[in-house]
């Protein structure tokens, strides 16, 4: 057995997989505590270690699998998923890269492609994406055109929530969501009665994209599940067999007629 | 007879059933009265009194009931919720125990237990639960996710929403149901206008995970339906009559050409 | 041709049932049109006029139908619909029944009924309601157990949203609808920390009861859809033409070999 | 080739059609940059003549299109769809007018009728339209009753939210969905305790509808696809490969034993 041969065999294990969770775990727990100034206070620095010990690890555990699977190690999208976050850990972060320390709780979501049961759920999930594109590029399409429209005519009504493009983007993705939209409608209708033509039709145009973005979702994953399970109806599958004993009989009586003439 | 089969016969009868959901529907409402300090002031030795009376028919029904199955009785989980149920009232509910009083209303929910159809809806119910758990597990995933980051981003900008990691918690809770979220939102970016990218990011995320989750359940509630009802389409079903039939009539002529020869 | 056949033939007349529809709407629009108290002093008389033109009109509608149908009439349900919300309109509206003067309105919802797919729309949701007895009265004692334990811990703290069991199941059903719930937590959290268990736990349980609610009512609508569909496959019903015909020739071979013997 | 066919070829090579989108996105980034003051002060000039340019390739393209297609042209709605929003901009925008120049970034709209998926998606979009509009209808008519009621009863209460139709309807539309709802009936409700009966009565009547509605878009998109899915049940095809064989076979049969008979 050559050494990658065994290293397979290790990365393989169900052990090793167990134990890669618990690290995950672990090292979210302790991201987790390091959030609160008490904790980080009173034991940082074995916070920091954790930290440090779960990285280690990772970078291990990733150059083990890399080695155990060669070149195909970068075929699986799981993988370059996994070396990504661990990758981004390893960049210093200090100065315009401070930012990259929040981003170690990232690593949690490794989790999903340590677990198979997770690792499933997300890729359903992702392979409705696609089935989604030109409804989502619709509705950002229609946000795009109401913002601009409301810009137009509210910007000197309400600048707060269409001083310029970007608020009016983010103020129609909040009416979209039904987030407190009557205080946005209200306060523009104040000095714009007719507003609520725009509102309600802007409500009215969303929601039902938005709805028929879900039924894609929906009809999607029921497609899905509905492929995978269909199977024969049992009655046509005795059908079947009705049909394969007739046709064995006719041939039996057909080899009969062949031999009676000679005994007639 | 024995003693144990008429205390199953009686356990069984319909008017016994009844009246057991009589008693649960009578403690129900007294304990709603006990909310109001005016009845309670006026009337509060008769819903005592009603409170205790319901008890002691509840202790002398379960116990009646798992005489008459005997061990079997443990075997049936709403059995052991009926028990658990009854059971937290014999604790003294003094001191420490206290918030246990409160829990008497929970004796409402042995209507759930008593009333067949009840019954029925929440087994359905539960049996949605498992097909959740990885899509649950994974939502749980993203808010801790979203919590620790948004702690670190955010606590020194809004500590009433994110200033340690519960708060941070249930505020994402609360984005993820959509509940005043562009409350949160403009607060944070007041301060740190780039924080839009987070909120709608994660409501972007979790609503399509929720929605997914959601679907998760519509499916196998169909499924379900649709398997239960599952039956032969009746054209398939005349086929199968006919090709009988035709095999019944294959088997006469067959009959005949062996009768023939020697007939001829 | 008896006078009853010929009323008949004039309530069933599609202008009758036109004519009626347009008193309906025009009946609607002038009960609209007296909320407005400058509208009720500019043309008050005459809106009184319409609304009680209107009134006999259906009072003789309702009359010749009944005349036409006889003891059918109360038969069907949608004619005591009619008949109850124009019989109410007959009460002398004053004192205490005042409140019956604004229940004219409630006229405009014979439209529902003197509309043919108005009619099937409103059926086909009536249908879905008993399918969804059994989990609304699920929710309701879920609600009704939450209150009372809501009005027990909380009433003391936020007494606005919890002081009396009233209170509470009209602020479980606002927190039910997901409305602005974190400021009713958030006000309970100040003074009761734990309170999140409580919140948390309720909107995860009433969504999950409400979504299986929807449920319920979706897939029963789809079953109705599926089942009005639901036609043979066409390859089967050719499949029953072949064994149709295979059986024809089968039955044409018998009847050769009974002429051959005496031929041979 | 005529000049008519040279002019087809030209409007129908995928060039021209992805020119055409350029310029469409092209023209709606420049209106959305409009909407910046700073922008139009540095960059004004350049933003009206890219409008211009961009108006101008639309007219020339329509144009082609109409000579192309001559009357033809205007059965497609696609087509009246975009001469209606290229013609809007060539109407003099101003004074009364002044609105329409709001209206050129409509022109963005052009993406959905120059993109084929998107095409397909409004198209499908619209082809549930027709479905919902009973289900709709009865909203209207149930928000229309539900505003007369709360105009006579609440106008004097809460003016602002209920002081006339108008004002009633828009709540109510605000109402129904689920936005702020709490915020309307706890003011209305400080004066009238029974209010809360009209809201949840509202709410649940109106949640239940537009459920519905949701409901007959899902089934009439779900069964779009099923229907274009349809295909026979494998074994179903199988079946029939089976009995048209035993078909061949029995016909063999027959021929055979019509040899027979001459041959003994």
């Amino acid at each position: 057995m050559s050494a990658r041969e065994r290293v397979r065999e290790l990365v393989d294990a169900p052990g090793f997989q167990r134990a890669v969770v618990a690290v995950i775990v672990i090292n979210a727990i302790a991201l987790g505590c390091e959030t609160s100034p008490r904790l980080l206070a009173l034991h940082g620095d074995l916070l920091h270690a954790l930290d440090r010990v779960a990285l280690a690890v990772f970078v291990v555990e990733i150059a083990l699998r890399w080695y155990a699977r060669g070149t195909r190690f970068l075929r699986d999208p799981w993988n370059l998923f996994d070396t990504a976050i661990v990758g981004v850990a390893l960049v210093p972060a200090t100065g315009a890269f401070g930012v990259l320390r929040t981003l170690r709780i990232f690593r949690a979501l490794r989790l999903i492609s340590a677990i198979p049961s997770m690792r499933r759920v997300v890729s359903a999930l992702l392979s409705a994406v696609p089935g989604m594109s030109s409804i989502a590029a619709l509705l950002g399409l229609i946000v795009y055109v109401g913002a601009v429209v409301a810009t137009k005519l509210f910007s000197g009504v309400a600048p707060e929530y269409f001083g310029d493009l970007g608020n009016s983007l983010f103020t129609l993705f909040q009416v979209m969501t039904g987030e407190a939209w009557s205080d946005v409608a209200r306060e523009v209708m104040d000095k714009v009665p007719f507003a609520w033509v725009f509102f309600v039709a802007y409500i009215a145009v969303t929601t039902f994209t938005v709805l028929n973005l879900f039924i894609a979702v929906a009809v999607s994953a029921m497609e899905a599940q509905v492929a995978a399970e269909r199977e024969p109806d049992p009655t046509t599958q005795q059908l079947l067999g009705e049909v394969r004993e007739l046709r064995g009989e006719l041939r039996e009586l057909r080899a009969e007629q062949a031999r009676q003439p000679a005994g007639s």
